[in-house]
């Protein structure tokens, strides 16, 4: 008994026991488990939750731990999931953004120096070391907006080698974080330079030789495409993640960003855990997401970074479909770490409740990540992984916008 | 020559002489006025900027100052001015929030004991110290943004008495805050409980008592009145305006937010700092402004969170209006006091370059205060008040949205 540690008279605590039952669909309020005055019994040793609920229900065993803790004033909901972002990369884009709020174009970027190809460069000529330094700042910034697990895309390498040097940062991470990281291999993020105009080389060159040899590694959880026109057809996607499948990868798919090119249909009938952006899907694609299990990631930051619309939420929770919400920290089109704005966009600009916000950044989120049985809600089994908020309601986090509380 | 303290090797630092000069109409990149390796010279005890220059061009007899410190990988820019805050309320609206977002009534969410009656009553209710501890915590958050000048609004007491109280809350804050707090008496945010369906009567005894007793009190800097259906008429707000000019008030006014009702014009003609909101401002008011020197103060974080459409920034600016940009932070439309936000808002959302963007929160936002020729540059006989950036550019500022760097 001398791992359980007790906390108790946490002022309001969400378990999300009834997010987690219906399996993040239709999130409501009644699903949020709000328990007031509620106690939790934490193993030490395993950090996994043994027991929760009402102060006043806590079963006699638990009564006299010796070690224990007090929660008062303070409102714990589950740590949050941040499920999709580019955290590797050199550089920054600082300038290009300025430039298009002038109105320049994409080519008048590129050739004051900007665009993806210079943060591609960037990322290349940086060191192992000087990545991991740029990345651990910036996982310092996440865990200030209450984030515990999160995910890292390579995307800004490559090259094999650029691409596995980028692996090897995310794990040099995991090594020191507290954060549970969670890689993802996504070479098709675009066509490197030296495959212009030779997309399907380049295609080739991965299912043939760079699948294989990451997933020799190990370093790698999941296998991304980018579907859009100008990056990934369909069909290239299909080739991609069909070997990735051979590989033991699990799948996540950029899909309807700008376009709708059928990489939605492809990542449900492939298993993808996730179809992400989707800010253009069609109406029959959102019914086929309703009925599937794979989660939506919708990124309202990247639409309000960009001023491009903003994705369907409300037909997409409407039609059952699992709902999360990302940042997609990356340096071009969102280089915001803050999480919790994302859920005040969705609920003032995509008609989301506060109840499905909640559940979209934590519970769904890692259902986004294949880790719903580990984290992102707060009932027995799972991670004692809390984000704690200076505030007396859940409601604050959505409410204080642009900020954390 | 010994109250003379040397700032050097500063990496950037915009000192926005250009905008100064221009008085804030149409800022360009050219009328930042950017420097690299700069160095300033302060006098410390009156706080005055004394030269400010490239580091290579600093005047001789300053080269050996003995007090000396490196601005090193620093960028500095004019702290920010928040020009427009209603700060002293009590209670909280979160849950209002939150049912907006499930579509609930204005009606139905007074009737679960939501709407600015609430915090009316909560602020009517609060003791001076439990308003003080909240303020109090409230300008820590703006601090940490950046931000050195905030106006704050009374406004949710609507009793002499509490309207006072807010007043001398402010006074308080003033005491022991390194901010310049600048407060704005606003009687006429809404027509109290007391006076409903009187508003006229409202109005009279404003101006026949409450507003020769605040100017005895010294206690307001500004008068302010929120023009809109529902609350204040044109002609309503005409006879208030007078009244405080008569008590040696300087003039503020809410306009155009919901409806156009001739509120902006009245504010030109009477020669207001500025005319506050305008999402709905006509066209023919656009040109006005632009010929006035009034500023438009801009509040996209309100819009943001409300769902309703954004100012016309781009008009107002490019007609020649001096534009600044607030948080409008209060607990029912704004709970945000993220003022680099805004900056990120109007870019993406209303056009503005970064360089407008730039001026918006320091410059034109102390011109709305009438504090130009204190705050909001960095040139010689300017307070010495700086906001230091953790980047390699002022552009940061907008670009790392929802976070300050």
């Amino acid at each position: 008994m001398e791992a359980l540690v007790l906390y108790e008279e946490i002022s309001q605590l969400l378990t999300l026991e009834g997010v987690e039952k219906k399996q993040g669909r239709h999130p409501e309020q009644k699903d949020l488990g709000q328990l007031e005055n509620a106690s939790m019994v934490v193993n030490a040793d395993s950090n996994l939750i043994v027991w929760v609920g009402k102060g006043d229900d806590l079963p006699s065993q638990y009564k006299d731990l010796p070690h224990r803790f007090s929660g008062k004033d303070q409102v714990w909901i589950p740590e949050l999931v941040e499920c999709h972002t580019h955290l590797i990369y050199g550089g920054t884009r600082h300038h290009d953004f300025a430039l298009r709020c002038e109105g320049k174009s994409y080519q008048e970027i590129a050739a004051a120096g900007g665009g993806i190809l210079t943060t591609m460069k960037a990322t290349r000529e940086a060191s192992g070391e000087a990545l991991v330094e740029h990345a651990a700042k910036d996982l310092a910034r996440f865990q200030k907006f209450g984030i515990g697990t999160l995910e890292i895309k390579t995307g800004y390498g490559l090259t094999l080698e650029s691409e596995l040097r980028a692996l090897e940062v995310i794990r040099a991470l995991s090594e020191h974080a507290a954060m549970l990281l969670v890689p993802t291999f996504l070479p098709a993020h675009a066509t490197p330079p030296e495959y212009k105009g030779r997309t399907d080389a380049y295609v080739d060159l991965i299912c043939a030789e760079w699948l294989p040899e990451v997933a020799k590694t190990g370093l790698a959880s999941f296998f991304d495409v980018f579907v859009e026109n100008g990056y990934f057809s369909a069909q290239q996607a299909r080739k991609l993640l069909h070997s990735a499948l051979d590989q033991g990868f699990k799948l996540k798919v950029h899909s309807d960003q700008f376009s709708s090119l059928g990489g939605t249909q492809l990542g449900i009938e492939l298993g993808a855990s996730s179809i992400d952006h989707l800010d253009h899907i069609s109406n029959e694609d959102i019914r086929a997401l309703g009925e599937s299990k794979t989660v939506a990631v919708l990124l309202p930051g990247a639409s309000l970074f960009t001023g491009t619309p903003y994705p369907p939420a409300r037909e997409l929770i409407d039609a059952g479909a699992r709902v999360a919400l990302s940042t997609d920290y990356n340096p071009g089109t969102c280089p915001s770490r803050n999480l919790p704005l994302m859920t005040t966009i969705a609920c003032t600009q995509m008609k989301m409740t506060v109840p499905e916000a909640i559940a979209a950044v934590t519970y769904n989120a890692a259902a986004a990540l294949d880790l719903e049985d580990r984290v992102g809600s707060l009932t027995p089994g799972k991670e004692f992984r809390v984000c704690t908020l200076d505030a007396d309601s859940y409601e604050a986090l959505p409410y204080c916008f642009g900020e954390m509380e």
